[in-house]
């Protein structure tokens, strides 16, 4: 693949890198290399620059992905000219000390200097391998070549002429094509078409010996989930005591991690706080023994064939390289990080959403609710700029049942990725005999609540930790007499999603008076309140205090949007 | 300082360093060095596992920050336990290849090693230092030490009585500060009192010597602009060809360089495309002559004193030096990319809006208006996803005049982060003898214009370049003897500042009938159309085509606007 924009596609291949370790520890057998492929990156001078990819390469080191090879088009010319203005670390040695095997090329226009590099690469098994052609930028264009001329635009007619001529091409046809290219090119389908028949009947003996694992790699590869795989979710009753998203979600996790073999995943150095282990399902690591040291290991397997990824304190990388994991195939990727930290993921989100892979992001601490950590990891805009990300789903469940529901609509959704926002904090179980059943969240929104006969005067709607103030609201004011419903709305694009009629039937649009509450800014819900409702959120960065505190310190509370309700009404 | 969240705090201390060199260029004179600190940064594990810090010292070691000493934390455990899960390079070989010092302490507990090692970085002028301290995470705690438990929670009675027994400490008072610990920290106090006095002995020497450096020395640490800056901006007359808000950007960027000396900043290797560049106002690069090659130098003086700054393909890097830089006072920084990659530098905008730090971000390439470039680099969701942010200001301005009011709020905005969008494509310029004058953007948002006599009967809103569309839809409506208000709306943030007066007499509240146009996501408009108004916005990701084509095909367009007038118009 080729890279771009900015380090995501040299990111994205050490994904895909990874899936091929993993998958070809899972699946292979003795004379059977059913997954056996190299992942071959072309990157430039800016994508090395970006932290992005140090992050990535880091990773790739650690992991030893022997059948990653990156030619790296060390040409010395960025979009703004000599790379000498900003660029001057010794790439050979950065690469060395992560753990990578390295092989400069003088001439990187030396075909056979690059063929034979190639072909070293390829004899490396514990170490990627970063090739460094040594290049000049539009080679044989006699006035640009070796200026950033030749970087983002055409050569224009005149120096195209030039160069053809400096390199002994005829002027006619303008796209001259030598006839050895041609060939080769011609043959590279042939060739191909070979390597995939030799594939397939490899793959054929490989079914007769061992079907079950036939029949499970393909069916991954499809990215078809397993039969049954929801049973054993649990449901929670009544007399659960309350519990934080994070640790349901851990719970939900477990049983999905035993029923969907594909999933595999983990956290940015944060799995003891984002409950993002699956137990015992193995550590990815590269093969040979574990260290001596491995505090931290999630037990199990200890090789490429773990299902635990150990990102480091890497979340932009984890994110592009979970991308690439998606779109590699045959592995259902997660994330996990602090909501606040979704900003440093935000351009691998975007690209996974505007490729629409399928991956799961778990962002627990995920308001004012974190409490004495302080504004720094208490996110207040990062709900609502999440959202705005076309083709992302986005869901804050609002109790441990809705948990359970919003892990199910991840594993289900494979048209683009999916961020899941959990708090740190406990929420109350609801009563779902009291109360809309969970499952309305697959819709993104539903009736939870209602005061009792006849059309509701006040709407009021929460998300997430917020929907228990709202329902708090609602009993107080339903205490004064005022028809109240109470709505949760834990995900805006599966609502807006559904038909009118059923928008239209929770949030019934005769009825202005409005209240939504979010730990978060409010601008973005006068989608739902419009201009005659009222809002209950946060307008500021947070502060460090034990989060009851803050959120009656900050007005985040069921007498606040009761003020409110009332006030619309005007009573 | 200490780092964190993330590497932000390093990336930071890279820009004050960056800031001292920078001003002891410019300030200092022989005898009279009036600016020499060093900046010195305890670091993490983790920080050194981001990107953000792998680009940041990456620039540090280009520039030759010789005054950058960073002691690195080396205790191989992180939040989730042993580094040797995820870390595994050699840090002293990156760093080295990055052109730092490198010194390994072998025993961080060792005071006098680490005070040597100190002595030693302090002696270096050329390179920033890397110390090494091999240190035991939580030492002298029996069970918790070297472990995790000792991150990032207290060590609890038990484990404390236990440690404090280990270190032959008395038990009580519980929080015990030996007389030795005492003496030295209260000595600090004098003796930093002592270093104080003799500088400011040293700064009237200087001020005897050079008043006039002295006084603007003065000043731009104040943070104060100098009198007169605003003179010699420029006025774009009706007769002036339209053109991008990108090219104005730069002409009022050369007129605010000359009368704004502590004006410096740059781009991520864009300056070709987001004409962000200071001609003639000097390479800010480490002292010594320039390379042979250097296409892309911005001319005159190669040096630390240099204005202008090459970050290189590090967007993340170059948001957070420039907060550094603001910490440091005595710069007004800016940086600059295209719009869509302001995703890659949220964590550092946050910081600074979080910090209220005075920077100034440069987006170019804003929209769909990108055209060929295609979906990566088509921001649609990037305008919604900043105003979210709080305390920072977002200004979007639609022809050259509102340019030059956006560049004067920026300069003028001392308590927060200010981020300038900027198209690629041409804008007419308004002839403002019919339409509001262009100093309405103060206000973020002012009628633009209006068909005529009475109230009127609908109101369309636009930003930037669809504010030209929203002008065309109005004359055609008023072409059908429809009373039509336009409003420019280039800033949400400075118009919800305003008093509700203002607000109310721009979008008079008893006209329902509003449509937005913005090519950007719709969701975040309600909070201008409520739920009775329109928005013709774009909520889908882009595509690659000239841009007058995708404004076409995604309805973006006069005829749109105004059809969705006439509906809610009931025309």
């Amino acid at each position: 693949m080729t890279t771009g924009p900015l380090g995501q596609g040299l990111a994205a291949a050490v994904g895909m890198a990874v899936a091929e370790a993993h998958l070809a520890a899972r699946f292979n057998r003795p004379g059977h290399p059913v997954v056996d492929h190299r992942t071959y990156v072309f990157a430039s001078d800016g994508d090395l620059m970006e932290g992005l990819s140090a992050e990535a390469c880091a990773l790739a080191g650690h992991l030893g992905l022997g059948k990653l090879i990156v030619l790296y088009d060390d040409n010395r010319i960025s979009l703004s000219g000599s790379t000498s203005l900003c660029f001057s670390e010794d790439i050979d040695q950065r690469f060395t000390a992560c753990g990578w095997q390295v092989i400069p090329v003088r001439n990187g226009n030396d075909t056979e200097a690059v063929d034979q590099a190639i072909a070293e690469a390829q004899k490396e098994a514990e170490r990627p391998t970063l090739i460094r052609l040594r290049t000049t930028i539009g080679f044989g264009a006699p006035k640009k070549q070796n200026t950033s001329a030749a970087h983002g635009a055409p050569l224009g007619a005149d120096e195209l002429k030039a160069a053809k001529e400096k390199l002994g091409w005829p002027a006619n046809p303008p796209f001259f094509v030598p006839e050895e290219v041609l060939r080769f090119f011609r043959n590279a389908g042939a060739s191909g078409a070979k390597k995939q028949l030799l594939w397939k009947e490899s793959f054929h003996r490989y079914a007769s010996a061992y079907p079950e694992a036939a029949a499970e790699f393909e069916r991954m590869m499809k990215g078809e989930l397993p039969s049954g795989w929801e049973k054993g979710l649990p449901v929670y009753g009544p007399e659960t005591k309350a519990v934080a998203t994070r640790k349901t979600s851990e719970a939900v996790l477990q049983v999905l991690g035993a029923s969907v073999p594909e999933l595999a995943g983990g956290a940015a150095d944060l799995n003891p706080s984002t409950f993002s282990w699956l137990k015992g399902m193995g550590d990815l690591q590269k093969p040979g023994d574990p260290p001596a040291e491995r505090e931290g290991a999630c037990g199990g397997e200890w090789g490429p064939g773990g299902r635990n990824i150990h990102f480091g304190v890497r979340e932009h990388a984890m994110g592009a390289i979970a991308g690439g994991m998606a779109m590699h195939g045959g592995i259902l990727p997660f994330t996990a990080t602090f909501f606040t930290f979704a900003d440093y993921m935000r351009p691998a989100i975007r690209l996974a959403a505007l490729m629409g892979l399928h991956v799961i992001y778990i962002f627990t601490h995920d308001s004012i609710g974190v409490g004495e950590d302080g504004p720094t990891h208490q996110p207040v805009e990062q709900l609502m700029s999440l959202r705005v990300i076309p083709n992302l789903s986005v869901i804050r469940p609002a109790d441990a049942n809705e948990t359970v529901e919003a892990w199910r609509v991840a594993v289900e959704n494979k048209t683009g990725p999916t961020a899941l926002i959990f708090t740190r904090q406990n929420l109350p179980v609801a009563d779902r005999s009291t109360v809309g059943p969970a499952e309305g969240l697959r819709k993104g929104g539903y009736v939870f609540w209602e005061s009792g006969s006849g059309d509701p005067e006040v709407v009021l709607i929460g998300t997430g930790s917020e929907l228990a103030i709202a329902a708090a609201a609602g009993k107080m004011l339903a205490g004064d007499g005022i028809r109240v419903r109470v709505v949760s709305l834990p995900s805006w694009d599966l609502f807006d999603r559904q038909p009118k009629s059923y928008r239209d039937q929770v949030l019934p649009p005769d009825i202005p008076a409005r209240v939504a509450c979010e730990a978060g800014v409010r601008l973005g819900w006068e989608h739902y309140t419009g201009l005659a409702g009222a809002i209950v959120g946060i307008d500021r960065f947070g502060a460090s205090a034990p989060y009851q505190t803050i959120y009656e310190k900050f007005g985040v509370t069921a007498e606040a949007v009761a003020a409110q309700a009332k006030r619309l009404l005007g009573r």
